[in-house]
């Protein structure tokens, strides 16, 4: 029956089509290892395999932690094995006894170990080369790959990785130290990954648009309808002092994928105004200085509360130094009046944590340095120091311009550090607003 | 039988007695949240709360980790339950919809929700005191409580912590953000759970000694003897540019406790000699500033490549404008002339980048800030700017004291702002040590 054949053949390919096409597999992530367990180590790992399992668009239900123990690695191999389609295991693949994770998985797969012929050569020559001659036997554990799994080089390290389909389950086991840990993702099996779901042909692109000056529940209020979407899809992110939304797309090229964002990134531009201040993951400091190295102009700050923090951030940018040449820490009143002609009668009338106070600063600095802009900062960073009038928090923060001065009063919540933190960021998005507005940028 | 009878009553006793005594009991950290489990945010409670529960002898064999959705969260609870004496669940016990910890509780354990009046009143008076009127009801959910089970008091947010025993098992739930967490794992979960065990008669002492220019691999090799000691315990942890080492003893008293470890401190005190620099967990930009404070003295800073680092992390201990009054950062070489005195035909001979600049910006800031110290730091934090002669990584580190200026000449590894880090933990440490040799501290 011709006709029933050719039928059953183009059923089969649809099928498998279909299947390659939707197929949305979900992983589960195990982390081995008692130290990491026990909290002497902190994972770094899982957080980064997460994150990149997600942007291919696999889900991650689950991850677990278990500790150097045979029956409990093999407990939780099974548990994830039963409920997930691939599962990565990380740590465990080193050469001593306590390394367990080849033949745990072995075991648990009913699939013999051998020792793979390659993979010892590599291990030999890898110790010759460090002029190590006396190589352990244990070390050749390394080179043992259960029957039908492929090993993944290891560019930093000794321990291969290990990929293993078995019916319809993925198992993947990597190193866990994340210098050998990291490039083996990135480089192997993410491309791995994308070929095993049929995805070579699509890539998963993103974009993180950053927020200054707006919480992340305004900032969900005025993208409720935007944040509904499925390709592109946007997610907030609440970070220290700021806001991060993340426009995520999948399509049959960067380019493409950059195509369906751009309308949704110009609609969340629209809507939330100046407060996005970077749409291609760059920090403030970052934009702040990028902004004044495109204007040709400086900035000096003079800083009381935050004691030295905004000029560290502005000097955390490589090339900082074409647009930021001054700063002064002017922590005691005779610092402020010494080195940036702060008036003493001021300090003795309108108190160091001034509105006044602020503005003096910023214009001295800027005078003193030559600079376009100058930022004063002066409040009250606490735990101490604060009363009725003048709170915990309070800090008035000033830009001195080609204009004049301006100061803004905020009163900032949280402990030393956040109050800190929240008035640079203050400063560096007042900076950021002259200069857009100046340069009509 | 009265025999009989009383046989039984003493086994009973017996047993009970024992059972007490030998209870050990092993715990499970359930970690929820889709953020965490995504890897957008790093999970530091699990590490911190299995060290504790380490520390008080519970073992801990599995951590896992779901997102907030209630079948998987209830899932994840019931195999800990099934394995787990103890099961403590972190997250999820906010106000808002996504926050189902409690309700998942209460669902697999058949154990109705009741609302605590208590709680409520606290929550109403928590809001009103910040001047909120406008509650959501939804505010609320957070006083709901499994019936039979308690609260433990949230001291910095809303959401309290649960306590509920249930037959053989303990089910013990707690607020995620680490700022909530943290202190209640201290002051209510660790005291309570010893109770429960009935170690309330013995107590876990920890004391952190930490040092500054010697590493982890050396300080193991000169105390290999003293880490195989038991009780007191000595755990090295490398930590950003510096070594702690964590001695833990178990005993009847806190007084008990320090008089085990007391040898054991004063043996590692000896062998690492002034490298040891705080027995009480301070910080070093803590312990240099009570050292200033004990002597009377103050220190001006002068940075270039820190670029306003050391201010920043001096500044950072409350209390610190006793000590600290003036900084400078110089990043430009006019600014290093204008305001520290530096000459321009030392500059210009020299280069910005050298131990002859490093001492004048020293003896510049300390003429200027008239201060007992000055400390200049100039250097490569890279990623440019550095040669053959001057590579990335060298920096000169000047410190200006009564009897001269002293510089020393580092080339720091890592990228810039491990170079950055590292420059202000070695100014920090030569500070110290000029304070403590002068003073014979």
């Amino acid at each position: 029956m011709p006709f029933g054949n050719s039928f059953w053949w183009l059923f089969q390919r649809f099928t498998a089509w279909v299947g390659r096409i939707h197929f949305v597999a979900n992983a589960e992530i195990v982390s081995i290892g008692t130290e990491l367990l026990l909290g002497q180590i902190l994972d770094s790992d899982a957080p980064f395999l997460a994150q990149h399992l997600s942007s291919l668009g696999i889900s991650v239900f689950y991850r677990s932690t278990v500790g150097d123990n045979r029956n409990r690695i093999a407990d939780t191999l099974r548990l994830a094995l039963s409920r997930a389609d691939i599962v990565i295991c990380v740590g465990g693949l080193g050469p001593t006894q306590d390394d367990l994770t080849r033949e745990v998985i072995a075991d648990v797969m009913c699939i013999p170990l051998v020792r793979d012929a390659t993979v010892v050569a590599g291990l030999s020559a890898w110790f010759t080369r460090r002029g190590i001659v006396d190589i352990r036997p244990s070390i050749y554990r390394q080179a043992d790959v259960p029957l039908g799994g492929v090993t993944l080089p290891n560019a930093f390290g000794t321990a291969p990785g290990l990929w293993l389909e078995a019916g319809s389950k993925l198992v993947i086991a990597l190193p866990g130290p994340p210098s050998e840990f990291e490039p083996m993702v990135t480089s192997s099996v993410l491309p791995s990954l994308r070929r095993y779901l049929g995805q070579s042909d699509q890539v998963i692109h993103s974009q993180t648009l950053r927020l200054v000056g707006m919480g992340e529940a305004e900032a969900e209020s005025l993208l409720l309808d935007v944040m509904q979407g499925h390709n592109p899809s946007v997610a907030p992110y609440a970070k220290q002092a700021e806001v991060h939304l993340r426009v995520t797309a999948s399509a049959g090229s960067v380019e493409e994928a950059e195509l369906l964002m751009s309308p949704v990134v110009q609609e969340i531009r629209t809507r939330l105004g100046s407060c996005v201040y970077s749409i291609n993951g760059d920090d403030l400091e970052t934009t702040v200085v990028n902004l004044l190295d495109l204007s040709g102009e400086t900035v000096a700050t003079a800083e009381s509360c935050t004691g030295g923090l905004l000029a560290g951030r502005l000097t955390a940018v490589p090339g900082s130094s074409a647009v930021f040449e001054t700063g002064v820490v002017a922590y005691a009143n005779q610092t402020k009046v010494a080195f940036l002609d702060v008036s003493l009668s001021t300090l003795n009338a309108a108190g160091a944590v001034s509105s006044d106070v602020a503005g003096q600063m910023a214009l001295g600095i800027q005078r003193k340095a030559a600079s376009t802009y100058g930022i004063g900062i002066t409040g009250i960073a606490g735990p101490g120091g604060g009363d009725i009038d003048k709170p915990v928090g309070l800090v008035y923060i000033a830009l001195a311009h080609s204009g004049g001065v301006d100061v803004v009063r905020h009163v900032f919540t949280g402990d030393r550090n956040d109050v800190r933190v929240r008035s640079t960021q203050a400063a560096l998005g007042l900076l950021r607003a002259i200069i857009i507005k100046n340069h009509a940028l």
